[in-house]
């Protein structure tokens, strides 16, 4: 494109000029640095992996750079997915998620925002037990230092926090008084979002009710949220949603 | 809109001919039943996560329905994502890949090629390592017996065969004279393409250069494949290719 530009305005453009548009035609206010924490693969002792992919597949076709984390930290428990039983094993966060990353992942403790234009949170049980302990402890939750450090960082830059899922609890336990869905209440399509609204609700947080296909936009907290596999839906549905959370993040990093 | 057409019909319509539609309407020539079979979860040693997902969610959108299946045996190895490195323990590919499947996944001996119009394969290299011995013996390898029952069984009855990545290999060595594509031949985009293109020249078969958004299709022998990950390029255009195959698949199923 310069190269048609110089031919075609001659002299008209200085090689400052020339510097100065390729800097903005590179930067990052045309492309948007996106931090992608994981929490293990597989939905029921780590992230989930449709959700993460359909994650990374938006952020692709929306131009964005990727870079994943995740704890390196021992899982909560391994689950055998096929009997959908704990097994009488032990795994690492950050090995099992460089499934999902294809080997291109880094420990979490090296996660600095200032690096980054936005970060996302995929869903799956691994949110809730290896993230933080909602899994087991609801409302009254610890969650991972370096998670935690993550949130605030991000949050005190003003930069977007995306997240889908089970994984809007993370913001509710972190920032009082957000705004958050998790799907819709008292419907048979979403059988567990009315117990955890009403935990988030508990919090001092506000539950929006949304469905899958739809994210909720907390603009003074730049929160992006979407309900995902909370609802019973078929999967392009859940993909779908994830693309809306995406690209509402990608429109305010 | 039986209602409706009962309504507006009046008459017209007896019962007889509602339930001849309601029949077509609902019957396998509207929703095509997929067969899917995964052979772990993670590139180096399992299926390629976001293929399977990619294959999924495109499944899905088409308005199929899926089921899901993986050979109960032991994975060739296990290999450290993180560090790239196989790891001295053992895991099992139907385990593993009930990963992928949410749980809702069945021992391959279970499928019968009768209950389906169709099967796809997605790539990663449990598909060279754990369905066959591609990954360590090329063209000399051998197919799990159940696999290669698998692909003879839908070959036999003229369903679709849908394969990604690295899986068209399997139909190279079990069907001597068929079509694949792995992507572009002497093309730097496309790293590994020559030489498995070579081996499949060596099976007796034709390797047909396409891009990584391309699919093709051997209509004689119904077998529809796509490179996906043996390009280097954007997931989302892996994606995208995908779901080139999978429409594939679906208009001849």
């Amino acid at each position: 494109m310069l190269i048609l530009l110089q031919h075609c305005g001659r002299n008209l453009l200085t090689s400052r000029t020339i510097r100065a548009m390729n800097k903005t035609y590179y930067s990052s206010e045309m492309v948007k640095r996106v931090a992608v924490v994981l929490a293990g693969c597989g939905v029921y002792d780590g992230s989930e992996i449709h959700e993460a992919s359909a994650v990374l597949v938006h952020l692709s076709r929306g131009g964005a750079s990727v870079n994943m984390f995740a704890p390196n930290i021992d899982q909560m428990h391994v689950v055998d997915h096929l009997k959908g039983e704990p097994a009488p094993e032990k795994r690492n966060v950050l090995v099992e998620s460089a499934r999902l990353a294809r080997g291109d992942i880094q420990d979490l403790s090296k996660l600095n925002a200032k690096d980054h234009d936005a970060v996302i949170f995929p869903g799956g049980f691994g949110a809730a037990k290896n993230l933080c302990t909602w899994a087991v402890q609801g409302k009254d939750c610890s969650v991972n230092d370096e998670v935690k450090a993550t949130l605030q960082a991000f949050h005190s830059e003003g930069k977007p926090i995306g997240l889908c899922c089970i994984s809007p609890v993370l913001a509710a336990k972190i920032f009082p008084g957000c705004e958050v869905t998790v799907g819709i209440e008292n419907d048979n399509k979403y059988p567990d979002t009315s117990d955890t609204a009403a935990a988030i609700k508990q919090l001092g947080c506000k539950h929006v009710s949304k469905s899958v296909s739809e994210s909720h936009v907390d603009e003074k907290n730049k929160l992006i949220t979407t309900c995902a596999f909370m609802c019973k839906a078929p999967i392009h549905e859940i993909f779908d949603g994830i693309g809306s959370m995406v690209q509402d993040v990608l429109k305010r990093a």
